[in-house]
């Protein structure tokens, strides 16, 4: 079984793998061109010895209590732990963290093996005044994971040891699956039984199922099944009051849905332990395509065409001509796309009318069985030539696809640069994703052009569905030596802000965490947020579990924007 | 538009409409020799005068704050509005409803036509303690509308007023509509768009969308559009505290899902006033097909098996032989079926090894583009004729279609002879299908059979998703004088403790209201009824609410059943 490692305390994926610029030889300088990078800079980590750790809060009595039933090997108070479990791995994370700045650091990492060992520290946090922070695998770019309380003593809960899967209803295509089992952990155990739980996110290598649920993560191939809400037919979740669970039928009308109390609870409510999902069985055939619109519109209109035509592949993944070209430049330089892209192509494509400065990349997976896959492919390509796009072949999604959770990594190398990126997704109507775009794209570029660098955004939409889509947005700036903190932060909020002016919600599935926290009472309304403050008070009376999350708080752009007292924060704090 | 009349205050549908027995001749024979009948009963209803009213309770506080905002005519308490308005179309419903017993009628019933309306009679129930429960249609089988307290003043909150589509977007597939209005209203103005909601429950003609979305309905065509939770993007619901509402994005992870919340709720938490759906361009072309089966089990298996390829037409409709006997007999002489199934039909059948005491008829609906529709009945068909069905043409579907919202009518044609009848339905997955079916069955029999009468029960299967199916039991027999209601409520318990017993749910779309209360905790867990009730406790803090649902209780059974003190009775309290 794929042994679940940790991260590098201080980056993406594991300790022994990083971007490796010589395979991609034309990021760095695209980059340095589109960034107007003059020098390069060289901001490594610091040593792990010289991260700032708070002295850890002991409760006695609390380890004690979980002492009486969980093994030694099972708790945890070294450096390394504490320091891998501090944050998760947005850029607010990774700043920090390569900076030696780990104040909110837990005080103690738990590894439970059993629902019982949750019940067992949930209970004795209870009874302690401890708060527990559920950690999967700590992907997470919100801001989930982060301690918003240092006077109390908290615990990590980190959920890798339970990784099983538990039981496979193969008749009925369910599995039930614990709750700490990785992406690749679950996928070779449903494979062993021909099937697939298709949720491929990006993170698919560094996350957990309990993750993805509880912040309502989408995969990849979402097109086809549905994002990570759609998947669950019953759960079990440990509180501090003990165990709520649903049955394992296909639908109710037994109320209010219990599983979605849980589902997107953020670790507020209790620890989900384990979940019976919908799967499916795993196509015999799988193949992405690349193809070249014209321009952006002429994409949006070729996916939407497909979702009125009920012709949906896996996956639709439409870049902006910015985000083209960031793609063009990482291909590996015997890439298929590159190939596709040569001189010979690019005279053709010049010949139909192509303009590179507007040219979008549309990737498009199809599969199923072979049948299955090539009628799609057809009827997707008759609707794709209609609107004037040139099908680039396969050689670009093979290049997509040997690369696809290898995104991350280049944050990690561009931070070495003294480069800040980022991205910050939503979803909206078909009708409003043109305006959306334009209107959030160009208050991200003002935004960080008011710091005094060039940006950098790029666009894709990917999850499609029969009413509207996600639009996903990168960007990227030369720091502001000093500032960097409030320059990106600054960036952010006019990202979030723009999505909510926009009509859209503060994120499609990367979860509230602590970034999206001031956008909730504009999203949910302010007795959305009664409704889910209540059902805390209710399940976690003594506020054990994750406590400061999904309540409405400016805090983490308070905190950072007073640093610079410039007119901007001024603004920004209005 | 469609006139949204209130049906008949003692049975099912418009006044000027009831079951025709003539249309059917068969029903009659063929129930008076299933239930074994010696001498025709005559049970009518009493006049409404006769109906035990109890002396409304006034609030003269409320009622003078309720008139500063809402006009007299919005403002009823007339016996006949009290009658119409004092509970939904169960059994226990029309039971008391017809001998007049009326006692948990509300004291005043209002009609607000706005969103403000409804806020001013929260605001103002809230204020004066009064109660306030939320009427759709009316037609709810489960005691959703029935009131739980009779010490304090209760107001029916009749919603059909609000009945507009308010906007729609053809571009995005989203219909914002307001949630009094019924089936044919919404389509009537969705059609003129070219759209449609895709919803079809038994109760169309006489449900609204509030009351869909607040009891998880689903349609006779959910297998292509879903039911209706899985259609609401947006929802307002008004509370006693003010307006819940979301946002118009097609998905989102913004924390817990606020949508879920509302959506079986039940009336508990607020008055949903309107929601933004899901609609769907309308199909060219539909056409449903009978098909016979040599018995239940390959039925299960040709739609499980259409399932497993990813074939499903928008209805299939699976009934066991007890169900289609009945359909037989149901049918008017003239139509398709009996036509099909003609003496020349028989001896084919026969030949083909069918035995008519185990066929099983499915209606199949195939709908979409003509072409599309083609292609799929190709595909069923080939499905179906390797499981050895038999399609006996469009004449069985064209007379399904023609009397599909008739059923309910038959209940109030056998009441009137002295026979109770009604319907209780769940659903499982896949593998337990048969299992369940088949111990339930024993179980209903049985507890009828305990009354000294003969059951009758049938079953079909409907609304499969990937997982599983629908399970819905119809069931009827000989009254015992004296204990009607006990002997009801005593085959009720039967079924749905055999639910709960075989792993399924207590409800797949009927609701919890009153008669499923005593399995909540079961079928949720004891802490998913905290969780609910926590919310209840945040939204509505004075119990305003449609007080009592949601809330586990043995109620209804308890306070009938100790009308006979017997052993059944006994044991059924035990």
């Amino acid at each position: 079984m794929y042994a679940a490692k940790h991260m590098k305390w201080w980056g993406w994926g594991d300790e022994a793998v990083s971007f490796d610029s010589n395979a991609h030889p034309g990021l760095w300088p695209y980059a340095k061109e589109q960034l107007e990078v003059q020098a390069d800079e060289d901001t490594a980590p610091v040593a792990i010895e010289a991260v700032q750790l708070r002295e850890a809060i002991r409760h006695e009595g609390f380890l004690s209590e979980l002492r009486q039933g969980m093994r030694a090997d099972q708790i945890h108070d070294s450096r390394r732990e504490r320091v891998i479990h501090a944050y998760g791995k947005g850029f607010r994370d990774l700043f920090r963290m390569r900076r030696g700045m780990a104040e909110g650091a837990p005080d103690l990492v738990l590894y439970p093996e059993s629902e019982q060992d949750v019940l067992i520290t949930l209970r004795a946090a209870a009874h302690h005044d401890v708060v527990v922070i559920p950690f999967g695998g700590g992907s997470n770019i919100a801001g989930c994971l982060e301690r918003s309380d240092t006077r109390r003593m908290a615990v990590s809960l980190d959920m890798r040891r339970m990784r099983r899967v538990l039981e496979v209803n193969v008749e009925s295509f369910t599995a039930r699956i614990e709750a700490g089992a990785f992406g690749p952990d679950l996928e070779e155990q449903l494979n062993s039984y021909g099937l697939t739980l298709g949720h491929f996110p990006d993170s698919f290598l560094h996350s957990t199922l309990g993750g993805w649920i509880a912040t309502r993560s989408a995969g990849m191939q979402s097109d086809k099944y549905g994002k990570i809400e759609d998947m669950v037919i019953a759960l079990r979740m440990v509180t501090p009051l003990g165990v709520l669970a649903t049955r394992t039928v296909p639908k109710s009308s037994n109320g209010i849905d219990v599983n979605h109390l849980c589902i997107g609870s953020e670790g507020t409510l209790g620890v989900i332990t384990e979940a019976t999902m919908r799967v499916h069985p795993r196509p015999d055939s799988r193949r992405t395509h690349g193809y070249l619109f014209l321009d952006f519109e002429a994409g949006i209109e070729a996916m939407h065409e497909c979702v009125r035509k009920e012709c949906v592949p896996s996956m639709l993944r439409l870049s902006d001509p910015d985000k083209t070209a960031l793609s063009l430049a990482f291909k590996p330089p015997s890439s298929g796309l590159s190939q596709a892209v040569s001189k010979v192509m690019k005279s053709y494509l010049k010949a139909k009318g192509f303009d590179f400065a507007r040219a979008c990349l549309m990737l498009t997976t199809f599969e199923g069985s072979k049948a299955a896959a090539d009628r799609e492919r057809d009827r997707v390509n008759a609707i794709y030539r209609r609107l004037g796009a040139v099908d680039l072949g396969s050689g670009s999604g093979k290049s997509f696809e040997s690369s696809k959770y290898d995104f991350p990594h280049i944050r990690d190398f561009l931070l070495d640069r003294g480069i800040t990126s980022d991205v910050s997704e939503t979803s909206t109507v078909w009708s409003n994703l043109v305006p959306l775009y334009q209107a959030t794209t160009a208050a991200l570029r003002a935004a960080i052009s008011e710091s005094g660098v060039r940006p950098w955004v790029g666009c894709h939409i990917s999850h499609t569905y029969q009413s509207g889509a996600s639009l996903y947005l990168t960007f990227a700036c030369r720091q502001q030596h000093g500032r960097e903190m409030p320059q990106y932060l600054y960036a952010k909020r006019a990202v979030q802000q723009s999505f909510i002016d926009q009509g859209a919600t503060l994120s499609h599935h990367h979860a509230v965490g602590t970034e999206h926290l001031p956008w909730l009472t504009d999203d949910i309304s302010p007795l959305g947020v009664v409704a889910i403050a209540s059902i805390k008070a209710g399940l976690d009376p003594d506020n054990v579990m994750n406590p400061g999350r999904l309540r409405p708080s400016a805090a983490p752009f308070e905190e950072w924007l007073r640093v610079g007292d410039d007119t901007a924060t001024a603004k920004l704090l209005k």
